[in-house]
């Protein structure tokens, strides 16, 4: 999907540095005040002007405070600045953690001197813990004296709970012949995080955008990339993604097509590399893969096929042995609860084809090892003719992700 | 719901030895014929007289020949056989591996004197490789020579693939005054096998059954049995249950209320025994955690709730771990796409309430992790103060769970 989006647009994208602040009137930083047992555990993100804003929240039952508050606001459509904490995730903490929550936010305000109700909040990390405010409002006083244009790899570093390294991303694209910067930061996909699953993202342009497209555009790149990852399946009380688009590029608004879809493809290179960075650092994992299932006649059977295998911990473990086993590959896909002809599947890893019709190839075993020896890994399954298809990303399942999980105590 | 059902139903019901062959009227087997490296690896079940049969199958699209044929079969009604190999599950094998079922059918009816109609088949093992037919055919005839009523416990063991004990469980119960048996054996609950996932089990009574009635029964008990277990969340080509009801006990025909009762409180018994011993046999499994969920306002809530806790690996390594993780267990049922107050939530493990009104109480962490030593492990959550309920099983998932499926090479 993506390569064909970038196909279409005409301007060039291109990659460039500054995560969160690669976009013009962002500033953020990263700061130390003592959630974690060491590193940086507070992030800010501040726009120099309000900024038009989309979000996308868990659908868990159990959201952690600071998304009840952050999908509230984010819902009147404006923000300024986000305040992220890591190392507590403030969740199931009561009436006690939306207070905490809404207070972080009116420290923030203060500080900036803004409203309150311009403020984002985001936590991460252990759940059913009350955060210790007094360490929170220090880190929240150095944050704001630390913000810079410079800052967004800090702020990067401070969302990280279990994630190995920080992630980042940014491209540049032209709306109506100005440049315009699009950039984001994340953490954690499905489970990082060893007492629960986090993954926060949030993204800031300096494109004019008007809230509904933003709305419509960050829900189809989220599609194609956040939710088209998996760890192992599960879902977290706070994920949270968040968009800001603050207008400082000078750029016209982006309102025709022609904008709109170079912005989409701007947005969904920035979602999708992070998305990728994040299974790729998923716990304990050896590999990246990268499924995709062709021949569907729709993009929502496609996927379905695809999360069915990208989930098998058959496939997962497989993988992790460098084992080309196709049978496992097939009963997933065939398991997905979706209707397709077994005699016109054809199977391949990597570059070689294993299935066809249904049935094993001759395709030479010894080859197909060596296929699964590279730290990436694809595998393509075509299940009829129809003109849709779609890709997930997942990684395999290892001892170490049993370790990580297992041996880790509350 | 077992127990609400045994506690309902008047006379006794008693387990007995047997297994497959406990009930009157029936003979079974196991021999020897070279499919696996070693043990018994092909099992022939027999009727005396024709029997009511009713069958599931696997909804997977890759339906293994046997599937194939046996649905077929079973779907007109009667039966007099099953003749069941391990060591290869004749699955993506094309029209070779059709007709090489289909002749497995025929060899064993020209030998029992039988209709090959009246001949049901299944495999599991490897997949994608031909059946040797020859071997087949000499364990046929030896299997045929070696039919016993005493033969429930070689026929157990012959459908084994990796499971590491035969599953085996028979009852008595009364119908109209009179003794009837009903008894079962069944092998590898999901992803058993290194290769393929292949759950296989055969019920006999000597109980009378109307063909409509018995295919309801049987696919009531299933659902509170079989599809109440997950290893992994895997389906199989291959997974088969069939009921065989050769009416040889005298007793009347099971028609009333009370008699069916009686009949599907006798189904529940030994299909929710052997699906626990299945779980309790998963690969690499130490524990085996019965989920019980409560307080839904209907059975298919209450059920999708404790599989996404049963089928979460962060759940499952946390149990391996013994680590009392109550967050995984709340973030799992919040992610269960279903409706709950989250306000309103209790979560027990074995007798201690460890959350209340969807907070931690002050429970004891050193309590809670000795209460997680047993390799018999319950996990209780109510949702709300509705009146339904349900009960899933799993295992946890360990280092060895990984070893067993990564280090196995095809």
């Amino acid at each position: 999907m993506k390569r064909e989006a970038k196909d279409e647009e005409g301007p060039a994208m291109k990659a460039v540095p500054g995560g969160v602040t690669a976009a013009r009137g962002f500033k953020a930083s990263g700061v130390r005040c003592g959630l974690k047992e060491q590193g940086e555990d507070l992030a800010l993100v501040f726009s120099e002007a309000p900024a038009a804003v989309a979000g996308m929240f868990t659908t868990n039952r159990f959201r952690a405070a600071a998304v009840q508050v952050s999908q509230e606001r984010a819902g009147r459509g404006a923000a300024q600045a986000v305040v992220i904490n890591s190392g507590n995730a403030n969740a199931c903490t009561g009436e006690t953690g939306l207070r905490h929550a809404r207070e972080m936010t009116e420290i923030a305000a203060l500080l900036l001197g803004i409203k309150p109700e311009l403020v984002l909040v985001c936590s991460t990390g252990v759940i059913g813990r009350p955060l210790p405010m007094d360490r929170v409002q220090d880190g929240i006083h150095a944050a704001v004296k630390a913000l810079s244009a410079e800052g967004g790899g800090a702020a990067a570093r401070a969302i990280m709970t279990t994630d190995t390294a920080p992630k980042e991303a940014a491209v540049e694209f032209e709306v109506g012949g100005k440049r315009v910067r699009l950039g984001g930061m994340a953490k954690g996909a499905g489970m990082i995080a060893p007492n629960l699953a986090t993954m926060i993202c949030v993204l800031t342009t300096d494109a004019a955008v008007p809230l509904d497209s933003l709305d419509l555009s960050l829900r189809w790149a989220v599609e194609r990339s956040f939710n088209c990852i998996t760890v192992d399946g599960d879902m977290s009380t706070n994920d949270t993604v968040l968009l800001l688009a603050n207008g400082a590029s000078g750029a016209p608004q982006v309102r025709d097509e022609k904008a709109t879809r170079a912005f989409e493809a701007a947005l969904e290179q920035v979602t999708s590399t992070l998305a990728r960075a994040l299974v790729a650092d998923g716990e304990g994992a050896t590999k990246l893969i990268e499924v995709r299932v062709q021949g569907t006649h729709d993009y929502e059977t496609a996927r379905k096929i695809a999360m069915r295998i990208a989930n098998s911990p058959l496939v997962k473990t497989a993988l992790f042995g460098q084992d080309p086993n196709w049978g496992r590959i097939l009963a997933a896909a065939g398991g997905a609860g979706v209707e397709f002809d077994p005699r016109q599947v054809r199977l391949s890893l990597g570059r070689h084809e294993i299935v066809r019709g249904g049935e094993p190839t001759e395709a030479d075993p010894e080859a197909l090892r060596k296929a699964l020896q590279p730290r990436e890994v694809t595998i393509a399954l075509t299940v009829g003719d129809g003109p849709h298809g779609a890709t997930v990303w997942t990684c395999d399942l290892t001892y170490d992700y049993v370790r990580i999980n297992a041996e880790y105590h509350t």
